[in-house]
Formats: C-alpha cells, structure tokens, sequence
C-alpha cells in the first residue's frame, strides 16, 4: 500500500480509556488516524444504535494526519459518525479496543467493541477489534503492542475474505509468556447469571446482574483453549447468523394452516 | 407434551405494543404464561444489557395461568429478569414479538426482538422471534394468527436442534395473499444509511441516522426472497459468529513478532 491507509479507531470503554490510547498509538504508526468513540463507557452495549436522541460529536484534538472527536452514542453509532460525517467516505480499516476484558466465547454477543467491528464489516471495511483479558484500568497493554502491530499489518498487507472480520483477544500475561497466535473459532461458552436481589430505602425492590463465565467447550480449536494456554486467539467472525446445518431439519415440519 | 408448557414471552416495541398483545393471546392457547416487557420501546437496543442503573420489574396484571410484568431494561435484559426473578428457573419456551416492521436480513444484528430470542437460545431454551413487516400500530395481526400458532405447536412438538432458535418475519399482506412458509437462510442485506445534519438554537451540529435497506441478495433461498414473494420466512439462528470458511486462509499469515 503506497498510500497512507486511512484508519477509524473506536472502542466501548470510552475516549478516555487507556486501552483506546495504546491504540491509537499502534495505528498512527501505519497512516492518517480517525478517532470516534464514546464520551462515556458503553460495556454491554451490544449492537445498540441510537434513534430516541439525536447524536453529537465534539472535537478534542486535531493535529497532522491525526484527528479524534467523543460522541454521545453507541460504538455502533461511533463507526457510523466516523464513516458519514466526519471521514465522510469508507475508511481503509477499523480498528476497535484495546477492550478492557475478554470478548472471547460467548462475550461477543454481548460486546460493544465487535458490534463496532461487525458494523464496519456490513459496511465492507476490513476491522479488527482487540481485547486484552485484564480489566483494570491500569492493564499493560505495552507487553502486546508487537502483536497488534503484526495483525495490523498483516489486514491492511492481505486484506481480509469478503463479509468477515476478527475478534482477537489477548492474555493478561507477560510478553514472554505468550505462545504466539492461534487462528480459531468461538467456544461455546455462557455465562452462569444471577441477580443481587436489594430493596431500596423506598422499600421498592430493585436487581443487579451477577455472574460467573462458564466454558463448556474446552476444545483445542476454540479462543477458550487459545487463551487459557497463553495464546492470542484471532476469531474471523461473519455477521450471517443462519444456522445452515438446521434448515433441512425445520423444512420438514408438519404446519396446518386453515 | 402433557403438562402445560410454561411460556415467556418479550419484545421490543415495550408493553404497551398490539404486536405483544397479539402474541401472548396465541401463546396463552398453549399454556402458562409469563409477560415481561420493557416498560418503554427498545427498537435497536440489539443485545444490549443494562450494567449502569438497577433493574426494577413492576406488576401489571396477574391471573390464572398469567402473570404480566414491565421492567426498565432492555428485551435481553426482560428474559434473564424472567428466567431469574419470575420464573425462577427455566421456561419451556421463549417468544419474542410480533415486532412492527422487519427483522429480515440484516435486520436482525440491530434487532432487540431477536437478541431477546438469541439469549434464550445462549440458556438453552427453544425460543422463537416473531416480526410483521408493517411498522404502524394499527398492524393487522390476526391475519396471521394461524401460521404463529403453528410455528409455536411445532417448536413445542418437535423441539428445535441444541443452540438453534428461529428468525420468522410475515409479509404484511392479507392472509389469502400467503403462499405459505419458507425456512431459509439470512439475506446479505443492508442499510445504505445517511445522517440528517441539523443545527439546534444554540448553534451546535446534531445527527439523526436515516436510511434505507438495500437487498444485495436476491436467491431464492433467503428470507428477503421469500417475504417479496409472500411467503413467511422462518430462519434457524445462532450464536456462533465464527466465519469458519476463513480459519484456513488466516492462518498463512506471516507473523513477525520481535
């Protein structure tokens, strides 16, 4: 690529994250830098957009090949802004993260960051997003930075298949601990939930989601196995949900319809 | 089955929708069942879960076999309030719907109706979203009360394959119009979108997102074919996001980490 790549960064923690930061930082190494991301944390967020209020976007720096702006909104909506409003053209790559915790196994579901990523990947811009399993707001994200840079390198080198794009998550070791790279898909994993049942001083009852990871496909080819044997899992993910190997199964209901 | 099956039914058009109202009287034909809805629409709230603020779930009504609530989070947000809080256990069935308008194609990414469906599925349990491809509250449901019924008889008859749920959406056309039902896989859709650029009395730019839907996918085998030609489109679902065609062309990769 002769000329410099033109890269969207966004994450669900939110501007002031230090992952985001670390980033950036990898990204600006490779081309001209947008950043669009939420004002506030968004964890949880999903593939939530915004259409009860309008959206914002405030500017916080600009600079040569380098410009980042807060939004009101979701991940979601942070790619959208950045595509139409402020690039207002596709970007060569979307990067999102660096997500404070794992959004490996069943967590994508659930993750503002990919939800990020899928929507560039509907918009047919090759995007990574990027997760580290340590969620404290003092994570070392310096131990990784070689890898990221390398997967970096190799989308914007080889681009990615059509309609697909990678959820990579890293362990919370030290970088001579890590293995190397594992190509692998979704473990079938899910999370064990209960909810802090409290009752507040108007005696109105009132719940807290609770819970506990439970993995229950610790096969060799998933990102569960990838990551608890100290690899860096990369999951090229689709946004096509069909169930394929169902549809002969359901075509041969029975419906009576009157 | 011989003991009535015990049904929770969501949405993510709120309480007050008919399309929910219409859905729990076809559900109440089949057994015992359990309402609990977000008190406010949550269109495009996706997977989104509510981690900020508590939960409150308020009882509207309650009779024999019946038992109906609201809460303040999101149609993910109703089904783990319903499996954890009401029920207490787990429901033989999860419904979700009949959302006005489409959750077709790609719909479905954005869709909080299906999320809701999708996390039943993530706990195991057989789970069915309903859409109408009619947006207005005045939507005419009772066209097809005959085919939903069915679908429910034979998912509680037959069951559904281990991590599969279904994706139906109905043509809005009058009953004699429907050809009949077609299982089919999910549409490579999407939404070729805009913002509608505006400035408040305070002199600062806001963004409302419009769009429209672009169908990139017309074979015969997709859900957006067979609601154009008048068929009901039923699509088995899953969770995992895996593109698993592009695990083998990822792993070329070179890596050179230092």
């Amino acid at each position: 690529m002769n000329k410099k790549p033109l890269i969207l960064v966004t994450n669900d923690d939110g501007i002031f994250a230090p992952g985001l930061k670390k980033l950036i930082e990898i990204a600006r190494r490779f081309g001209k830098v947008v950043v669009v991301a939420p004002e506030s944390p968004m964890s949880g967020m999903s593939h939530a957009i915004t259409v009860k209020i309008p959206l914002r976007l405030k500017k916080i720096t600009e600079e040569k090949d380098y410009v980042e702006y807060s939004c009101n909104g979701t991940p979601v909506d942070s790619v959208k802004l950045g595509e139409k409003i402020v690039v207002r053209g596709k970007p060569d790559l979307v990067l999102s993260g660096i997500n404070h915790g794992s959004n490996a196994s069943v967590n994508i579901v659930y993750s503002g960051t990919m939800a990020a990523v899928m929507e560039a990947n509907i918009d047919g811009i090759p995007a990574i997003g990027f997760s580290l399993l340590d969620y404290s707001h003092q994570a070392d994200f310096d131990a990784v930075d070689g890898y990221i840079a390398e997967i970096i390198r190799n989308v914007l080198e080889n681009g990615l298949p059509e309609g697909v794009c990678l959820n990579v998550n890293i362990p919370a070791v030290q970088k001579s601990e890590i293995k190397g790279i594992k190509v692998c898909r979704q473990a079938k994993g899910r999370w064990d939930e209960s909810f802090d049942e409290r009752t507040d001083p108007h005696n109105r009852d009132y719940y807290w989601l609770t819970g506990m990871f439970k993995n229950g496909d610790t096969a060799k080819d998933t990102d569960s196995w990838a990551l608890a044997n100290n690899y860096i899992s990369v999951v090229p993910v689709h946004y096509d949900l069909t169930a394929h190997h169902a549809i002969s199964n359901i075509k041969k209901w029975k419906m009576n319809v009157k």
